[in-house]
């Protein structure tokens, strides 16, 4: 019997390590949205199963009784743009780096609630203590310029490195001395908290920022992202913007159902720690056939150097981004992995970059 | 064995007509979720389920080669404010009926795009041509007046009635004698198009306006509402719209995979149609025991005016907006039906109403 | 010789009662100008004339120590659209008549940053304790409705009448029984501090609200607004906004200077009073020739219900709003004085009006 | 007999090279005021004077009867502003130097219409044809990137200098090749149309851009610019969003007499030269005494290259900006000259830079 669910036309004969995105829900919070669908749920966050995400939640913040504020919405866009203009009053601005998210993958979101965002050239794709510093001292000329309050850090960064605690502790000190407001994108935090680079946990997190945000989408959800919201006040009111924002879903509990299964037990960094354990194959395995990398790999996203002629045997069996050219030979090639990447295909992509010239 | 997802701890007792979005999925569109889960899909719109959700929209809305575009989007919120945002020039006005959703239930979404809305006083919950024109007539001191370009409806309208044939035609007429652009908000047009008193077609609603929408969010569907664009030039440009209102999903398979199913053949106003029947029969056992309503009952929603006492008695058995005083005495109460509301809780409903006082 | 400055080639031969920004400034401003223009000053606010207005306004407003902040806008559509998006959050709402400025007369410019008018009926063309009460109770379905948060009141009214101080009182608290800060809007404040009508000083406006300004335009000045702002955190970054809507005068002594002569003495209130004479006078006259009002006259704007012949006549000798059609003879007339009325022609006017039909 | 228009209580000692709006109008333009000061006018840039100016800048611009719409506005965020937001789309994106006055000066103003500005590292001031087609290649990633629409340049650059007509001609090939509208900002462009590095006239800069504006507050005028609009239907727009920025005065005369003087010969042109000429003899005299410059000086402008001690002893006698340090030992300063400049003042600066350590 055809099943009445087509696959595409012409589905796509190469595998993908286009992003992280590309697959749908892990199979435990497809069945989540299954088991719970059978109920009549009050709306817009006022769902069970997003109480019982925000309690999974806040006992992985360290405290079951924070009092915390916590906010599904469903895109990462939707997080920073609705925090960002949650934080701020019409003349502040933000300060972040020029490769960050906001600046240059979210279609002027933020600018659209009205911000300006002050760009500061990243190290290693993240902002220091010393960059934030200049970009305060930079922007002085009062009331002439837009008033430096809130920092953008996303963990990992764009070009997948984590911050450690002792950086993010810098940062903090920095803000708190200049009174910037920090404020963390986590639509990766998955990866980053469980890189081998990293000495954070969640509560860490929370204690080092004023609202950041755990991304679902990236990790083994269908949609959603969870914001974590400290300042009460701030909190209080957080609804009328996720709402005035279009992103208070009427069945919330698309999105409790799924956080509340990644965050029940350890689900949610099971799978980061595994889309980790693929890159670092994938990474190890070009550095093993002497290619070098753009950025080192600390998560989910691989950077590698590739001559033009490995690369586009590659692209015979796989989809990924040729992020940027390198001279006339080379380009740098982006590869990302998640909990669902098949290691078969890993090891047939280090195969063929190991075999490359013999 | 027990569920791993628990049923929250004091479940609600009573039964619910607050709203149409109390309930899950549709079965078969959870089962077509489920079904698509496993391939890798090219995200943000690009995948294969949101290709042929648009084709069958558009086998429905009478051709199936229509160059019409078709964006998905999260939420009604979203849908409004994105489709008045892409249409509007920053100094061009919304006409929009005073009980309107995008004026009483949206937290200034249109506003926070920078837009003006032009109240008219609803006839029968709508906007006529009468309306419309003398908010024209009253808008006129250019430059310092905003410019009237865009009349916003809804069918169903917010308290159920919908719009013939004859009426947004007349309606037509008028927006184009005023070089006006129609929006229609179709967050019920299931329930319209399948009304008794309805005469329209898809197709009609499509010839008839400029842009519209076809809800799923209260019909069937889990989340996701389809956004359809006539104009080329404003579809060609419409996802940046939906990306910088942070609406373009990752996964945008999660609104692809329901709505092909939803339009697949005719489940979508089979639902509605089902949703129909339940509110006919509430009404109608509440007319045949001698009480009023508030508003004609076309479409899924039930305005009738009861006894204070009847009500609190009623209450004790389920949940239900007390829409607004009537004297001391009466009050209106709202009551919302679905394709998944029950039967018996509908003659149990029927039966108090018609048992009270004997 | 001929003048340099040629007057335009056809001069409007028909004396105007159109508007109260028709003449250019007081001679004793334009004095004030000239005796200003040869000294070096800082910009952007910082000169030497606009630190002596704000010190006579704060004479004036009962205590030259006073710790308001007063700021000069070159118009009063900036004064309102600066004022409001200083107040409020992204999803705070402001409460006004439906006949307001804000709401009828500047395209839009609370929209345009981002807040939702609530709209009232006005009474006399005024807000009540009871009309902005019940616009409290009917927005509270929160989030899914703007917060209201501020009141827009104009003394004189859009009609030229003018709150009591009792009036304004009860308004004050309503206002604080709701958290709601009261913003006057004072185009007019000189015509209603000085009508017979009127029973406060300028200390009692500051006294009972949060936020207002003193118009210049329309009382003698070439152009400027002072916006009178009472809160320490607010008035701190007041600047920004006046800024970033481009309303941040380089050479700031143009208003400075002309403010400095309004309130050196009295000048201000005495240029009020006159235009109110010159519409007591018209609105006399009328009144004896046996026609009515559509509004009192109490300050400069006389609304009069002429027959259309005799508008027809008027219109030979005279420019005006024909504000709206009564019935099939007669129609609303609206007549606008100033300091600068010319006794000569209110006389003509109202001898034509008083010969009419004989 | 005292003034009754005291000079400020302390009055500055020190002559200032700080900006050039420190001095009030020409004495011309201030007789303009005066002389037009007592007809009726209509408002709101009807009026008389504001037409007659309009006709004085089409002639300028080579053709008395162009079509294209002159709009008077009262600063230059408000000219830059509005003709951003006028030009674009919501999702649409200004391209401008890093340096430039919309980035760094105004307080956000452009962000707060929600546009993004894409930041370009600026050569000697100026945006060339390569860096703006990079931006463009940057800037691909659709519907994830605000689009480039609208190239910002402004003309004298923020360090003075000046763009030649073969400059322009390549931007606009290269803007015309990408679908970018070309805007200028002119605040200093009379001092760039007559920089003795300028080989452009003003129909030149009608020709080469899409929208640009001729700043009156820096030379010459109270207050006051000039927005030049080709586009028809954008000028039949126009006045919309100056009237919702708050930038419609309503006695337009104010700014419509000035311009008229300004434009009705050649004293705009006059008043230019004046400045360039006093800046240039600041920079010889700087550069005989043997000290560099940071930027050439072909305007305006001054930027000279000083020991900290020098500075400071100049700062006994004079104000001006300390622009950036240079080293240990040195600081960049930024002298401004306008045609009120005095004569006596320049030779004290050169001399006391001509003596220093001798």
């Amino acid at each position: 019997m055809p099943s009445q669910y087509p696959a595409p036309a012409t589905p796509p004969p190469r595998y993908s390590f286009l992003d992280d995105y590309s697959e749908g829900a892990h199979p435990a919070l497809l069945k989540a949205i299954i088991s719970t669908n059978n109920t009549q749920e009050a709306g817009y966050g006022g769902d069970a199963y997003s109480a019982l995400a925000r309690a999974h939640i806040r006992r992985h913040l360290g405290d079951p009784a924070s009092p915390v504020g916590i906010f599904f919405v469903p895109s990462g866009t939707s997080a920073n743009a609705i925090s960002i203009a949650a934080c701020l009053r019409p003349h502040e601005a933000v300060v972040a780096a020029s490769s960050g998210h906001i600046v240059t993958r979210e279609t002027g979101a933020v600018e659209a609630s009205g911000h300006k965002i002050i760009n500061v050239a990243p190290r290693d794709g993240k902002l220091t203590p010393e960059t934030i510093q200049r970009a305060v001292d930079d922007n002085w000329h009062f009331p002439h310029m837009a008033k430096p309050r809130l920092v953008y850090v996303s963990d990992a960064t764009e070009i997948g490195t984590v911050y450690t605690r002792a950086e993010m502790r810098a940062i903090k000190r920095v803000c708190e001395a200049n009174n910037l407001l920090l404020f963390l994108d986590g639509a990766r935090i998955g990866t980053a908290l469980t890189s081998t680079a990293n000495d954070m946990a969640l509560r860490d997190v929370l204690e080092l920022t004023d609202i950041f945000w755990i991304g679902g989408t990236k990790n083994g959800a269908l949609l959603g992202e969870a914001v974590v919201v400290k300042d009460a006040r701030l909190a209080g009111e957080f609804e009328f913007y996720v709402k005035q924002h279009g992103s208070l879903l009427a069945k919330s509990r698309i999105m409790g159902a799924q956080f509340a299964e990644l965050f029940r037990e350890d689900l949610y960094f099971d799978l980061a720690r595994q889309a980790n354990l693929c890159a670092a194959t994938l990474s190890g395995g070009i550095a093993a056939a002497g290619f070098g990398v753009y950025a080192v790999t600390e998560t989910n996203q691989v950077f590698a150097v590739l001559p033009l002629g490995l690369i586009k045997m590659l692209q015979e069996h796989f989809v990924f981004y040729v992020w940027e050219k390198r001279g006339d030979d080379e380009a740098v090639v982006r590869l990302l992995t998640t909990w669902a990447t098949e290691a078969g295909e890993v090891d047939k992509f280090v195969g063929l970059v190991q075999g490359w010239g013999k």
